[in-house]
């Protein structure tokens, strides 16, 4: 039980601070003869990548991912995948004269609480440098998720950053990837454009909300009552840096609901259950019916501004602090890519686990189902 | 790695069905000498009870706790602690002409999906009476708190229902256990009733948030990345019946707010660390700060309505159902005292994990300080 | 992470003290659809009682095993299984005069220094009727793999006791559930009795060493590398009480051996690859070859006799102690079926582990395999 | 749960294949603040290291470690600690002509009919390459026992190599880093240099037996019933490629002994508890009792020797075998400084086990006990 590891059979351990000299991950758990390589992976930590496009932080990684073990003439062995990232654009200079201070908003003053020692170079192990790890393991997953559930897809974008909101009656999936936001909207790209622009020469950040839409999910994934599918994809999305909310389906919005409105009535259809709306957002009881599941979390601004803030260091001096590191304007658009990533390990996981207890078989529907089947 | 397990050193398993003869839980790793007796259980578990207001469902359930191991002369043992509750009014009668239907927006069809059987009787595994043994669990992790944490209190309550929300500037912590609502605000009861009375007349059912305010928190609890203290309480929270959407601190509304407004300064206190804001909600990085921590989350309608809803059974059969049991008009309000417990398990296990990796000694801050400290 | 669970997936909690109102345990993982009732279960559960011969221990418990949770109509559900036990005959007075004193050669001493208190009556939770839970979890084991490996089959029995060892070459498995040792060896009953009788009359108690015989376990389970098959089936056996060696195949004979002696050749058989000779037991790299495994573990004699021991009390006190319960002259005898259900529940958790990772799809032998396979 | 972590709060999760470009261990939920640079680690990588002495294997690897992350300014940081070993001296040309042929007593069948797909260089995973990640782990968890448990020593040594047992009463501690045995018994390094040389001239292999002495282990450390410390240790070594048995204490020769001659007496002695014997090994329960542990285990004789062997290919091909790869003539001298690390894992993990449930406060044995402590 690693605090470090996330996933109940196909597991992910991540390791590396934001300056050390490398970050990386090991995958245990991978099913065997999954077709991969680094070319497979490197496009995901290229979306990921800081210094990529003008919207986000200005560090300039390459993030090349080696795999150093696990993988043999193309394929896993079903042994443990380790993918390395070096760490070349560190630029530890940025960060020296607060070497002991706390950065407001930050947690360095819990991990020095917590731990009574810190690397506090560009944030040490609380840095989201750790989250390309995560897109590394979430390549892995997705690769063996073309195997074992090619209908599966997992599409992240976002939905709204600081007072800007998308407009759902213009949402294409297309435009995603052609964009530097993951802007469902093609209209609304020259707004958003500007709008962080403005907000980059403010010296300030903004908050942000992502959405992933996954699609062709195999129900009956998730193990009630602890490892339930929606419990685990909140604690992956919850789990990664900033994020305060997470919501599945109507999220928050059930709390103003009525129950007339909210019961998704069933029938039969030709190739099995067909539900007439999706209120429950694709998972009833922890477990998945098939239909789309959609995740929406809350990103919260970056607190590395550049104007000044208030604190106090180690020594218990109190000090204003002005953090002249590269730091993103908005780090909800890095957390698209990571938010798929982790949803990716989360459904391997679960179509893992429910193999594991049923088989994968499921229960049937039609004559003379007598509601059991054999094991 | 059980999937009815909850916690990583605190652990409790869950057993038992709706209408099975008993439901329980096994509490491990509890610290020995905590005095526990089933007195000190019993009132949380009436908090929770079904019938016992006219808010809730009218299935009347004594819920006596047993603790039938872990106990010694009125202390803790350190060994697993065994929790059980009878089942009385389980009234099958009420649930036999639905026997291969599936409920709309109930996990029976979910259920038959995945296991192709299910014991269907008031939603077997899958009711919420499984939450009377969380609640018998929190108790435990209760009476370990006050010995470890004697500051801390964790209260839960209703902040909105359907169409009505509180008024906090009426917010008063005292009022929560004078009402059926756990409402915070007294002046709201007698609308609140009103409007439940009538949805409950409409044969209709309606959402509800609830929030649970955690104070005195010690600082430094949370192991990043993947045991942050916020991840475990999202998916504590997350993981009782009907819950859509979980919050911390400022939550969904983080996408909405400006680096300028989020950052909370520190300056140095008598005690140690001030902070001049709580935006963070209490937690940094995912380890405590000390300060309050504000977790929200949103629970659907019942879909058990007493209005007839399209479905099918596991024959295939397309029907109509009109389900006829005793149900809950507003499974929120039971809720509450499900929430207080899961977070307190949350907090003893994380404090018992802190204590394990660090002994629970904290980085000092002040004069002479190196930023390290021994083991 | 349970200290009182044991699996990964199919995974067992036990709870319980000896002297309290009941023991039991919760079966989590099963797979859905098993044919299970009492009915199934009690048999082994009596064959491990005390009381059942004059072999064993003279305290007289009917072990009658009660499902709580986890079956609907005669069927597993893949919910928790409660199975409880309650104790009947605690003769608590029997312990009365050694409260706080620490029996030599038992877990007393260790209890008090590690929490502090203890439940005393009949050892507490570090009784050896805790092996009552694991049989009866064992026997959920062996419904699921009649289902699941109909093929293979777990025997256990008795292969020296003190002096005595038994002769191979009398070896029939069909006389170990005619007599009261265990033994495949009808000729050596009788010396056997009297050996017994004698060690009781002196108020002595014997060692012993127990042998399972594991066939027609399916290829291919074990995790390498911290999962082996062998790894987790010696730490099955080394957990129950009184265990001080445990040995797969030639076990601490193999220190003896030389390389020309110790391989397997294989040849192709008529149904896949032949093995020449079984040096290795069954298992190969931490992972089976289909092949018999053997596993041999060593009990300590118990140290409840009723000579006089010189020990000391938690108030410091120093004393003399005969203990005057009811106690077996050999526990090695009722650790067969102990034995038998923990191999069980071991050999189940790894079919499933290994159906999560690879499908339970395995490599093929033949022209035209390329080595490698598809998801 | 990965299946290649061993331990539940001191974790440690290896990778990396015999013939991969690195071997390394991420190690999770070491306390922070202990001294840690590569220095501390790269003797004890020495000690394993293949090529070292003309007693192991001929192939050269530096073994040089690297540390990647968890560190800072000398000291662990709490974070996850990554170790990395470079292979160099891999030769795959060695293995080329058995490319899909199965080594007779290795892993390579079992591999290939569980994955269907394995790295067969050099035996891939499954060769004790792997070891070397482990013996960097163990020096993370000796590094933090120096702080943590300063009277604590772990030594291990041989005795027993096929035919060539020691002779106790020659024991000298001092003499195990001395010869290329690990041997206690500086007389009898002659006869085994002699011995073993033979072997090798014959091709032959031999197997050998490994004891260890754990000293000042802390009382009250391992968790019934299913964390137990002979458990958990016994686990360790039989992880360990090539172990075939595992003994604590009196260990198989358990079976043999009468009750009399096995009860540890206790009396009062300055300090606390004198056991006046150690039957039990230093573990009553499960739990250590501070007195010291032996733990003993037997590694059979390597499988890769250089005489024909008759065996077949993954396309089903009889053919005769010889292994012409560089190879151990007694891989059980080896086993020694892993063993050795496994047991630091193990130890230091219990401690920090016991402080998460009891804080590390010890049951106290004098006037005025009553038997149960505050929490």
């Amino acid at each position: 039980m690693s605090f470090n590891s996330f996933g109940r059979v196909f597991t992910f351990t991540t390791w590396g601070e934001s300056h050390g000299p490398a970050l990386g991950v090991t995958v245990d758990g991978c099913p065997p003869g999954v077709p991969l390589d680094e070319a497979e992976i490197q496009p995901f930590l290229d979306r990921r990548r800081p210094g990529q496009s003008r919207m986000t932080t200005q560090r300039q990684e390459p993030d090349q991912v080696r795999i150093l073990s696990g993988v043999f003439e193309g394929r896993t062995t079903g042994t443990p995948i380790q993918l390395m990232i070096e760490n070349t654009d560190q630029r530890s200079r940025d960060y020296g004269d607060i070497a002991q201070a706390f950065r407001p908003g930050h947690a360095d003053i819990t991990y020095h609480l917590k731990y009574g020692i810190r690397d506090y170079r560009g944030g040490g192990r609380s840095s989201a440098r750790e989250t390309a790890a995560r897109v590394a393991a979430g390549a892995v997953a997705r690769a063996a998720l073309r195997e074992l559930a090619p209908t599966l897809s997992i599409t992240g974008y976002m939905v709204r950053m600081g007072d800007l909101a998308i407009d759902r009656s213009r949402f294409d999936v297309a435009e995603i990837l052609k964009n530097d936001f993951f802007l469902p909207d093609a209209a609304a790209v020259g707004e958003w454009t500007a709008y962080l622009s403005q907000i980059r020469k403010n010296q300030d950040s903004v908050g942000a909300a992502v959405e992933l839409l996954i699609r062709g999910c195999p129900p009956g994934l998730g193990a009630p009552v602890y490892a339930k599918l929606d419990t685990d994809l909140a604690a992956a999305m919850m789990s990664i840096n900033a994020v305060k909310g997470v919501e599945i389906g109507e999220g928050m919005e059930a709390a103003r609901l009525h129950g007339t409105e909210n019961a998704d009535e069933i029938r039969l259809g030709p190739k099995g259950p067909l539900f007439l709306s999706n209120h429950a957002g694709g998972i009833l009881g922890g477990i998945s019916t098939g239909q789309d599941i959609a995740v929406r979390f809350a990103v919260k601004p970056t607190s590395s501004i550049l104007t000044p803030r208030r604190t106090i260091n180690a020594a218990g001096q109190e000090m204003e602090l002005v953090t002249k590191g590269r730091h993103d304007p908005c780090v909800g658009i890095r957390a698209v890519p990571v938010a798929e990533a982790m949803a990716a390990c989360v459904i391997l996981d679960h179509l893992l686990l429910d193999r594991a207890q049923t088989g994968g078989r499921r229960g049937t529907i039609g004559p003379g189902t007598s509601g059991s089947q054999a094991v």
